[in-house]
């Protein structure tokens, strides 16, 4: 068996009100890359955010006061502060060069998810404002130009609880199920297998940014052949863990 | 950019005492795979486990008094829940269905890495004493074979806080930096990059995990080729953040 993780050379420099997946298709075709069934687009959330427009000048934001009383408490500029909280349903850590909160969409994250890299001068990049809906619109735009139906993954870089590093994990996703069930197989001795579900959108998104890079040279699209996706609907929001149900200290 | 998954399709069924480093060798042989300078293999932690007699049988552990009054509380088998504490340097979360554990390796995990899959019935598999070491001696004997100096990686799948689903992580290295270093590097701005630190070992171990899968035709071995890897000395052990580091709730 075998994964082909296939990333253009050359992806467009993009800028706000792109047509995204014009550039997705055009890129592909540059590099000669043809969309089968069964094979999954990973698209970094950086391109998906500045093509939306989610490029905020910094001396467009005027702080809150509790953005003000943060941003001293974390020693971040007040500005950046007012935005993370503005992308976050709750504060979960604060303390100086550090903010984890809840982010909008769910997941828990450094910073709101908020980056000034490759955002210009004085700017910084929000993600998407849904990214199930971004990795939609280019799937949908892929199946009409390759006539294929593929999944797409938009990808995002996180820390995490416990390890050190981060790793790509899945943030927006259309067209496969987020998990792979292994429940109820069975293993060489016939064992039922009890708790294997494995994320393998995050798994493909970790793939995918291997591939592309952090930095000038970045590669924001990879193209994955052979894994073993189950096609359907989905959605980045299954990956979440409600508080409730987190099991982790 | 291209990066390449392969997973021979035949594993011979590993048993307590086989010379693992044997069987890798030969199933690549038998593959029609060549092992080059800059290629990872992974390897599915259950294999190493067996093939290093880490197989314990149910029926020879005696429960201590603390493994007995924990199982009462997690509802689960008391001579399972001794050999979890036999294996972990602190409980960090204890109740009905769910043991958390710091292994005594350092990652926090679910049952102390104690696994029925895979291992006969009434038999339980532990993780590797050492899976640094282990994925050294199959580096230096895949070296001798193929005269080219590879990195291993051992991985094992982990549930996540805050996540749900579990991906493959790397709990054994040998021949590979565990992190590519993005700091320093410049964004299309310029704009230097400050806390981009990437976990590959682990992004490898989760690529890698998409081909294992986790029943009876598993594949327990995967050969990664064209990964941005940093050849060196490095360990798992990097990989795990300490409890004073920690950032996250």
């Amino acid at each position: 068996m075998e994964i082909r993780l296939l990333a253009p050379r050359r992806f467009p420099r993009v800028r706000p009100q792109d047509d995204l997946p014009g550039l997705v298709i055009r890129c592909l075709r540059e590099a000669d890359l043809t969309v089968g069934v069964g094979d999954v687009l990973v698209i970094a959330h950086k391109v998906v955010s500045i093509a939306e427009g989610r490029v905020v000048s910094l001396s467009d934001v005027t702080p809150s006061p509790r953005a003000e009383a943060l941003a001293r408490k974390v020693d971040k500029d007040p500005r950046l502060v007012e935005l993370i909280l503005r992308e976050s349903q709750e504060v979960l850590r604060a303390r100086p060069g550090l903010l984890i909160v809840r982010h909008r969409l769910g997941f828990v994250c450094a910073n709101g998810g908020v980056d000034h890299s490759n955002a210009g001068p004085g700017r910084v990049v929000l993600l998407p404002m849904d990214p199930d809906r971004s990795a939609e619109q280019i799937r949908m735009r892929v199946r009409e130009a390759f006539g294929a139906d593929c999944a797409v993954i938009v990808a995002d870089t996180h820390g995490r609880a416990h390890r050190e590093g981060a790793v790509g994990i899945c943030i927006g996703l259309s067209g496969m199920a987020p998990f792979l069930d292994h429940r109820g197989r069975r293993d060489l001795y016939g064992y039922e297998l009890r708790s294997s579900v494995e994320a393998i959108a995050d798994e493909l998104a970790s793939a995918a940014t291997l591939l592309m890079g952090q930095s000038a040279e970045g590669r924001p699209l990879v193209l994955v052949q052979g894994a073993p996706i189950v096609p359907g609907e989905g959605s980045a929001r299954a990956l979440i863990r409600s508080k409730e149900r987190d099991l982790f200290p």
